[in-house]
């Protein structure tokens, strides 16, 4: 099993992330080595603090309105290599190690799996 | 000059294709090759099919409400090569070539220069 690496993030790095009127920010995964983007969700104060602090995905669920770690019932885990924050700090992008099958609930490694224009 | 290449994408592709309540859906831009993801902007349905039809990003912008296309004035444009959906619907992912500094306006390649954890 990959090792959890957490990342101490200082007050002043997490003051700059700035939460929309539903209090969430965006979150990108991206695998590391490959660079592939596997998915995008959600993340409110608390599931980008437990995600630094237990160097696994926590994210919000918008419809379920509950807190969910990514693989923690199908196994597919994802652990976080490096973290970044954008010039707005609106938006993050989590790096991350992706155990399993990949990241997408349809059994694909990406979410991004169909493309506009192709047969 | 890098050469515009739209893309053909069909109208079932166009209508999987889900918008918020604001008529917006999200786009990660990540560069063709380095495979550096370089920002995140919003785009309504008429942003997207200008971005398909002229190989060029259009976004929309919620604090200006108006449309803009990426580099335009900054010469730092984007040329699409690839555009996916992901697998709800209400993300999309289009690769570009980046011409010019980059994708920031900061100065910067990519809007995600500042690390969590970093000193």
């Amino acid at each position: 099993m990959p090792v959890a690496t957490p990342i101490a993030a200082t007050p002043e790095q997490l003051a700059r992330v700035t939460f929309n009127a539903d209090g969430l920010v965006a979150a990108i995964v991206q695998e590391q080595g490959t660079g592939e983007v596997l998915m995008l969700a959600w993340m409110n104060e608390a599931s980008l603090r437990r995600t630094l602090e237990t160097g696994r995905t926590w994210f919000w669920s918008r419809s379920r309105q509950e807190y969910w770690c990514k693989g923690e019932t199908s196994g597919d885990r994802q652990w976080v290599r490096e973290a970044y924050y954008d010039c707005d700090g609106d938006t993050l992008l989590i790096v991350v190690e992706q155990e399993g099958r990949g990241a997408c609930h349809t059994g694909e490694r990406s979410c991004f799996y169909r493309a506009f224009g192709a047969p």
